[in-house]
């Protein structure tokens, strides 16, 4: 009878994409059995890489979308359709994240979430049931004004002047027009990735702890947080809900407000998100061993990342699984890792090298010391007792 | 019942003994198990390093000798005492070696190997039985000569004049006394450990091969090779010693040739000295694990290096046990290590970081990567089929 293996790495950032680490691991295992079962599950933790993991988890597709990006000029958003026809991923920061602006561009009082809004109603249009939306790495702070407009909502002043959605115009918002609002938005079920848990204003806000890093100056910070406190008190006025006080409502510059305000959207931790969506468990039902991994790993893996996410599951399912990390690169205390539970921690690097060509050589190196891996648990099988 | 490791690993060149290695792979191990039995055997490959892995391995002692150094100048010759009192390890580097000229003074016209004799002599004087002499690292062309007149042989031209053992006076050699050969030189063993094949002269030979990296020009190297050739045509006129073209002859300045010529020694790989003297396969007999390594691993590991030979008779010894090596730094081709036999090679890199970082932390590294290991046959056990 031949070994079950799960593969369900997260991506190595920069160099491999998970469904690429997936392959490294894979060719590492074939050399040392042939025969093994082996199940890839490319995986996310609802940041950066969750899109295309879905997709390559799910044997979906992922389509392109011209929509606005930050500050209103043409980006190309990404959607991940889920093998199953009828759920979707969006990573926000495909349409509005902080890298589609120059850095000597970023102003959050003048950027936009009206592009991952028009990622959501091209969803709608293809008749999805399930959006699944990864907040993190986002260029703003509008408390999903923008993504609102582009779902229907219409902001107007106290002179009855219709609002863009965007930080600079929070304070502004006299009151919101749903009338237009897109009718299928109700229809449809939001789950939202997010793994802060900044509330939406105050000294542990959106404004005042992220907007920093996306161009905001003390000044503006301060413009930004009331800005959003008026923006959930109209939002409270007229539509009933408070948002204020619910931890990750201030991800991504506060479109976690603004997804539970004018969504039905839960938050969930993106790990959480992922594994259910790749049906992680039924794949780990069967599995003999199972193989994670990330580009780094160190004290943060515990906080949500994805070999973290996985070895809790594997676990929880079978407390005899052989759980085996794999990182690019490991770093600090080893120790906090195991105390989490992993059976094995090894790091790819054969050796010192320039980072760029380790970069290059990351999949040939997965597979080596995956090979490795395979070689001993092979060669030990002679020695139980 | 509790599994026995062997440890024996070469050292880390210029960060860890091989003893240290043991330590910290000792380290890994009792974190996974407690109970482990664990048998150090800190190995060499009779180069750098391999007195103090006899001394380390055996219980021995390192003994220190003022000698003469390759120019004449004093340095600190080391012995080491084999744990059974009657053998010794000499490494003719720590008395005649390059590391001890500065660059710009080497010439091997001038070096003399007088210093290996007196600690040969040394060696004569405490009783040892069996004197064991690496060779490799050499600043000399003497042919041994140096040596042998610390041993007491007296070397005259044809003018009767007495001529010091160096390269240059090779060529005037008339006459060989042995009148004064110290008298305890007949009745000891001679091993040397030797892993290079060249001749004593010719294109293969001593000067050519080896000249140029201990300061000689190409005029030198004519000079020395035809010094050598008419040195042992008068060994062989003289002592009845043809030693010109037996492999490994040229080593070391043809001091290969001069051991052989002056004394009892039959040459060996290095690798086989260490571990009969280490009586290795004994401490394997009962091994389910055996660990080696070294600091670097590639396609030379096959030539005659400690994981290599440790590895052949591991898996002479019993072909189910498992070898695991761990590499400082594994480079090039990883199959061709894997084709040798190993079961498992992994390097100890966790993160690219300064070589001196490295370095220093290479115990703490050395010893992660084994717990890792560990961990994975730990759990492992739990999936036998």
């Amino acid at each position: 009878m031949s070994y079950t293996f799960v593969l369900a790495p997260d991506s190595f950032k920069e160099s491999l994409s998970a469904k690429d680490v997936c392959q490294a691991m894979a060719l590492g295992i074939r050399r040392v059995f042939p025969d093994a079962n082996i199940i890839h599950v490319p995986m996310a933790d609802g940041g950066e890489g969750s899109t295309e993991a879905v997709v390559d988890a799910t044997g979906g597709k992922l389509m392109s979308h011209i929509v606005q990006g930050p500050l209103g000029e043409p980006v190309d958003g990404q959607i991940g359709l889920h093998g199953n026809g009828t759920s979707a991923f969006i990573e926000m920061a495909s349409a509005s994240g902080l890298h589609l602006v120059l850095a000597n561009q970023r102003n959050p009082l003048y950027t936009s979430t009206y592009g991952t809004g028009e990622l959501i109603v091209e969803c709608l249009e293809l008749g999805i049931r399930d959006i699944m939306v990864g907040l993190g790495g986002s260029a703003t702070n509008d408390g999903g004004m923008g993504m609102a407009q582009a779902l229907g909502y219409r902001f107007f002043d106290h002179n009855g002047k219709e609002l863009d959605g965007k930080g600079i115009n929070l304070a502004q918002v006299d009151t919101i027009d749903t009338d237009n609002v897109h009718p299928k938005l109700s229809e449809v079920t939001f789950t939202v990735a997010c793994d802060v848990q900044n509330v939406l204003t105050g000294h542990e806000g959106a404004s005042a702890v992220f907007g920093p890093q996306k161009g905001a100056t003390p000044k503006m910070v301060e413009q930004l947080d009331q800005g959003l406190a008026h923006f959930a008190s109209i939002i409270e006025r007229d539509l009933g809900n408070s948002v204020t006080d619910i931890p990750g409502s201030g991800a991504a510059g506060g479109l976690g407000a603004g997804l539970l305000a004018f969504t039905n959207a839960k938050l969930k931790r993106g790990i959480d998100i992922i594994i259910e969506t790749t049906e992680l468990n039924k794949k780990l039902a069967q599995a003999d061993f199972c193989f994670t991994g990330e580009g780094q790993m160190n004290h943060q893996t515990k906080y949500g990342k994805t070999p973290y996410g996985v070895l809790q599951l594997a676990k929880k399912l079978n407390p005899a699984m052989t759980v085996i990390a794999i990182a690019g690169s490991l770093s600090g205390d080893i120790n906090e890792l195991y105390d989490l539970g992993f059976d094995g921690i090894f790091s790819s690097i054969p050796e010192l090298m320039p980072l760029n060509t380790l970069m290059e050589d990351a999949s040939y190196n997965v597979s080596r010391v995956t090979e490795a891996i395979c070689r001993i648990l092979k060669s030990s099988q002679s020695h139980t007792r």
